[in-house]
């Protein structure tokens, strides 16, 4: 029996299996199934992932959808986390710049339209401040309130409203203290405040609220796709990095597709990603904060590995050229000697890549080669901004050198692509 | 009177006139304007660029375009200086790595379809290394040869053939190291070497030469514009970075258009440049060695910038977050204060957009006021890769901050897109 608009199917994928009414395709959305949940809300899949199709009941002529489909009319409660940012911040007329929102109430008055898919049932504000004033005891405080409110029955998902500048740290440190997941955590943003006639915090909130009810059980960024005010992507957070200094879609995954886009009205998964499931889930915010990244750059003397071991550093991240390069020849910067004097003296030293995009391969050059064998781990596609944070999370539960490596090197939050092609 | 295919014409723009025979146009390549030069290279421009087209010699019907256009038999001289990287690399069957292909004559016999289109009189190898072990001594090196090569009138063009790791670094410091620049210095590479089948050598080579006969005269990386074999993108030499490890467009231009398109028979011209003139270039290559590059990260203590004081660096451009931020809240990292100290004590400070796209703006938020306050000179659109070389050469010619702080600030090399929007 061939499945047609109006019908109640349920979808089977490799995971899980969906119910709903099949809904007919916008000509835009070419390649997608589309299907309204009891619940109400639309989501749409990739044809080809999609195993069976199975009709539960003909669509009759002349019948209505809403007739079709078992009306859920209690909207889902989800948590909110405000922590600052622009997205919590007005213009203040006085001085011109921006001061917070900082009563709850007037966030949720200045976002009424986040009211209408989901209902807000908890706030917490562990903290107000701009994400660049941020560090990994901040991260730990969100994981806190995180682990708190996805352990609660009651709350679908889990929104987290944060400033743009560190917001992909942030987005990685809950990756890792955030075990077995069992919602979505969506962390989202707005580049410019909301009393700005341009500003982007009414959709990235809208689609963030569709994004938590979701089955996606990750942590997920979500904001603009694209300069125009139509829709989002929700993108992995171990694989996302700031790319614009002002654009509303100035967030852009690295190395890997979106795990959905979303408009204000349906969600379409593009991407695995992990279900929504019945665990409890456990926090894990052990970390040592003597970690470093490091950009490596033309002419740059070795030395500078001598200040991080000085100040008792335990890893770094060095962001090398290319394939994964530091300067070998020249004996002005012998980095080869370097390395391993400071390896020897017990720092981690990991490589991750300058050009952003793709995955280090030391073995392709001799100079690669070499700096492979003083002990430096390649972190093939993984983030520089993913491996600063990993590497601080790993220290924090392992010292030993091998310990240390085949953590880093174990693929434990999507921060490894393992299909990366090139 | 009406241009039409075939008539022998005069375009006329703002700051040239060029003459040839009208050519058709490709579907693909709506809103271009295409001309075959009287040296039988076919070059093409925006409609909109172009403020008058004079016919000089209207088609007769039966008459070929070779009989129209002034045969210039005679293939253009261009000079190559050969550094080193993978397009001059070949497979060492022995070690299964990659050795230099030293013998020029080699060089030309692996890449016979530069010839086509120009003539190699000279051949010049400064050094052979991977542009991972280049520094500034390195740069002068290529940029005197430059010069020497400019300045013979018998010679239309150079084209660089280097190493793609820090290949960007070299495009900025020959931008500011040659001055009254009159001629193409075109900067290329490729990603795989030529005995792969996947090379993307020829092609940027074959680009190469039709950039190097053209009336471009500026410092440009010329390279594969995307995955296909088809055609490559001219990129300013300070807005450009490697954002691959390893794709054959790994190159992409930052805050600003491509100069021009090209492919094997043409070059379509994108943006406004420096035209061909008959000025004498003048090398300027004093450069400061001591300046770095320091991307910030969350929770870094400012004390690092004790070490570049200690070590006597006189410069440092910093990737700050954002619009141009640090910390700038919490007492552990007392940035505002150190900042403050190590400019008192005559380190030059800089900020660069860590997001790479878009511009610093330190207006918007009260922490971007105070850093700008403590004297940090805010670089807008420039790469911090840019910004790091400009530091260098800057400092090696004035000393004085408001001095430096004037250059820095100066569109010395087309550094600062003035039309960026955001």
């Amino acid at each position: 029996m061939t499945a047609e608009v109006g019908d109640y199917v349920e979808l089977h994928f490799s995971l899980k299996i969906y119910e709903g009414v099949l809904l007919e395709v916008p000509k835009s959305e070419k390649g997608i199934v589309l299907l309204k949940l009891d619940n109400g809300y639309n989501i749409g899949f990739n044809k080809k992932d999609i195993l069976e199709i199975k009709v539960k009941r003909k669509f009759k002529k002349g019948e209505k959808v809403e007739e079709i489909i078992k009306k859920d009319s209690a909207k889902p409660n989800v948590a909110m986390i405000i922590t600052g940012g622009t997205i919590a911040s007005k213009l203040d007329a006085k001085t011109g710049g921006v001061s917070w929102l900082t009563d709850t109430n007037d966030f949720l008055k200045f976002y009424p339209e986040l009211l209408k898919k989901v209902n807000i049932s908890k706030i917490e504000v562990p903290f107000m401040k701009g994400s660049e004033d941020m560090d990994y005891k901040d991260w730990i405080k969100i994981a806190k309130t995180c682990e708190k409110l996805l352990n609660d029955d009651n709350l679908k998902g889990i929104i987290i409203t944060h400033g743009t500048d560190t917001l992909h740290f942030t987005a990685s440190a809950l990756s890792f203290m955030l075990r077995d997941l069992n919602k979505p955590v969506v962390l989202t943003y707005s580049q410019r405040s909301i009393d700005r006639g341009s500003s982007d915090a009414n959709l990235n909130l809208q689609c963030s609220a569709l994004t938590a009810i979701s089955d996606i059980a990750e942590v997920v960024l979500v904001g603009h796709a694209t300069t125009n005010d139509d829709y989002c992507y929700a993108l992995r957070g171990t694989k996302v990095r700031k790319l614009h200094a002002s654009r509303r879609d100035a967030f852009k995954p690295v190395n890997e597709k979106p795990i959905a886009k979303i408009d204000s009205e349906k969600i379409i998964i593009l991407n695995e990603h992990k279900i929504r499931n019945k665990a409890k889930v456990k926090l894990d915010t052990k970390f040592e904060e003597k970690v470093a990244l490091l950009k490596f750059y033309p002419g740059q003397s070795a030395d500078i590995l001598d200040y991080y071991l000085k100040n008792k550093f335990k890893g770094i991240v060095i962001e090398m050229t290319g394939l994964g390069h530091v300067a070998t020849s020249s004996s002005r910067n012998s980095w080869i000697k370097k390395l391993k004097e400071v390896q020897e003296k017990g720092l981690i030293v990991c490589a991750a890549a300058q050009t952003i995009n793709g995955k280090l391969d030391p073995l392709v050059y001799s100079n690669g080669r070499e700096i492979m064998e003083t002990g430096v781990i390649f972190l093939k596609d993984m983030l520089s901004e993913t491996a600063f944070v990993k590497l601080g999370w790993v220290l924090g539960h392992v010292t030993k050198k091998e310990e240390v490596k085949k953590l880093m090197l174990e693929n434990i939050s999507g921060e490894f692509n393992e299909r990366l092609e090139e």
